[in-house]
């Protein structure tokens, strides 16, 4: 039976994009925030006060400053955030409340020795959450936007800079992984986004396919951009990989890329409500097998695919709920799920392609576009 | 006493400094790091294993995979993140660990309902990291020489600009909020700087400390630049504010700005290892009320100066330890704090003014370095 006590928070926006949803509105220094009775209340100090009250979602704003008074005067001087969260328990007539796993276990700890009920939400604190509407939607694919944005800067860079040896040079400089990133940040950013540790790795810096990239790229490499920048209006990310290559691609470079885009293609295909993502990633992982692409786990990382086929998208880049991976997770309809299969050997180097896709009843809508074109001559 | 049990963390370094600091390397997704017989360990999925194990600070990067299969052996198939803490401390003979206050409550229950023995940090998890080397220091230093370039970027901008009734015109553009900032970020970006939610508030937007500002700039009005980008390199965080005005600065104006400046120098002179930063900041109230300056707290916010005076910078822009605030909080040497006293009034504007300086046995050292010339013809 699901939980019926109002939520209560105590974080800040950037540790938590559950506060972020709750209260729709940016605050950096850990707050408290809770529902009683239907409505939203928040406590904020002075010093956000106004732009919260202004800019949030909050049906009442109380002041800390005044709260921590009336904690003092109950508590004593020492009194403070647990004190005042009880006194406020106590007014607005909260039996308990429902909160989420990471709620810090300092604050836990003290709330429920003063005899206050907390019950874990056991995974989503907001289940609705995983479960997008269209303005999420949106938001989203205004997200995607931007990651494309990005993709088109670092290909029109990448087909002007010329091949030098086993250099690229671009408008007279060698171009790095740091400048080619830098470049599609800021034309992100020109855009209306916030692009933070954007992928733009060549060769076997791919292999680790979270490893940022850096020093000069490559003729002739695959190079792999992911690109997750948030949509600075709405707070929601987009989530997409492109592989290119500079130069002349050898025939096991794209045979690699073939396979992983129809593996793409295929996992996109299966998708819809009521199927097991683990279903659609254990399909991409035979249909890599039968091609030949072996998975090994060794003593210094592995090579082959060895990291999940998609997580949810939404005010965080690994948004809780809907996975594609290991585990077993029943799709639902309007989850919004990222698609990446890859395939990652040294020497060779590393081939990512990630989309985004919103599950429907009977398959699912792209919230993502941009070509896959990827030999840039 | 001291707590001697060694740490456990379950975190992402987004979330968590601590972690960061722990660990050296950047990592996205909540992981488990913990201390043994004097050594650093962390578990660390297929994913990131090749790039923690080479970038990171960790004596042993153990396996995920591995780890998560021998919590299935012992405890079943659902076995999860708490299992495998379990038999991590079994395996390598921990008999408790300190926890910080964050830690994650729902893991916090489970581990403790089995038997393992956590203790809370109850203050900071890593004491050392209030009080910073030579090499943190120098981080922040040039994490301030990025604020700097922003300030650099923004004079420059704001000389260029042309009045023209009551907007400013830069390049033929009325130049907002959103534009100036822009340009900040870009330069600090260039020059190897992260910056994020830049705040570039004129007039009455700057009256709330935390609005970053949007729309025109308007001449003859203050215009509150708050720059504190994380250095990318070191992950260390720079913070300065400057107060601008492009235009003729009113009396009343200057005199708002002269008396910041003064109460910031004061405060800095007062600053060395040993004294209460409840007084430091005790002095700045009472010297901006013996000026006339009064604070006051209504329905809708506060006027007049109602945050800190100073809070310590390091991993976190908000670190955690030495304050200059209502809190008694005695300095010790090597602490890095803000100093950053503002007075707020709509109608008249916002101005604040924000240096860091390291806490010495006599006094202080600065570690940023601006010029503090606001007015702009």
């Amino acid at each position: 039976m699901p939980s019926t006590l109002p939520p209560l928070l105590y974080t800040d926006t950037h540790a938590s994009a559950d506060m972020l949803y709750y209260g729709g509105v940016a605050v950096h220094d850990p707050f408290v925030a809770f529902g009683a009775r239907g409505k939203k209340y928040t406590v904020q100090g002075a010093l956000e006060f106004g732009r919260v009250k202004r800019t949030g979602r909050f049906d009442v704003v109380l002041s800390r400053e005044d709260w921590l008074e009336k904690a003092r005067a109950k508590f004593g001087p020492r009194a403070g955030i647990p004190e005042m969260i009880l006194c406020l328990a106590r007014e607005f007539g909260a039996k308990g409340f429902r909160i989420p796993d990471d709620f810090p276990a300092g604050l836990y700890a003290k709330l429920t020795r003063a005899g206050l009920r907390l019950q874990f939400a056991d995974g989503l604190l907001f289940p609705e959450r995983e479960l997008k509407t269209a303005a999420e939607a949106a938001a989203i694919r205004a997200g995607n936007h931007l990651s494309a944005v990005g993709f088109a800067t670092a290909e029109k860079i990448l087909r002007a800079a010329r091949i030098k040896g086993r250099t690229l040079v671009h408008r007279g400089e060698t171009l790095t992984s740091e400048r080619l990133r830098f470049l599609i940040d800021v034309a992100i950013k020109e855009a209306g986004g916030e692009a933070r540790d954007t992928i733009v790795a060549g060769g076997d810096q791919a292999c680790d396919p979270h490893e940022r990239g850096s020093g000069p790229l490559r003729p002739h490499e695959l190079i792999i951009l992911d690109i997750f920048p948030r949509h600075e209006a709405s707070g929601y990310y987009g989530d997409m990989t492109r592989t290119y290559l500079k130069g002349r691609a050898r025939e096991v470079q794209r045979r690699l890329f073939a396979t992983v885009h129809s593996a793409q293609r295929q996992a996109i295909r299966a998708i819809r409500a009521g199927i097991d993502g683990r279903d659609i990633h254990q399909a991409v992982v035979e249909f890599f097998q039968r091609e030949g692409y072996e998975t090994k786990r060794g003593a210094n990382g592995a090579t082959g695919f060895f990291h999940g086929t998609g997580h949810s998208l939404g005010l965080a880049v690994h948004d809780p709920g809907a996975r594609l991976g290991a585990v077993s997770c029943k799709l639902r309809a309007d989850a919004v799920v990222t698609v990446e299969p890859g395939l990652y050997y040294p020497g060779l180097g590393g081939c990512r392609i990630e989309d985004v896709v919103q599950v429907t009843a009977t398959g699912s809508k792209m919230l993502s576009r941009h070509p896959y074109d990827w030999e840039i001559r």
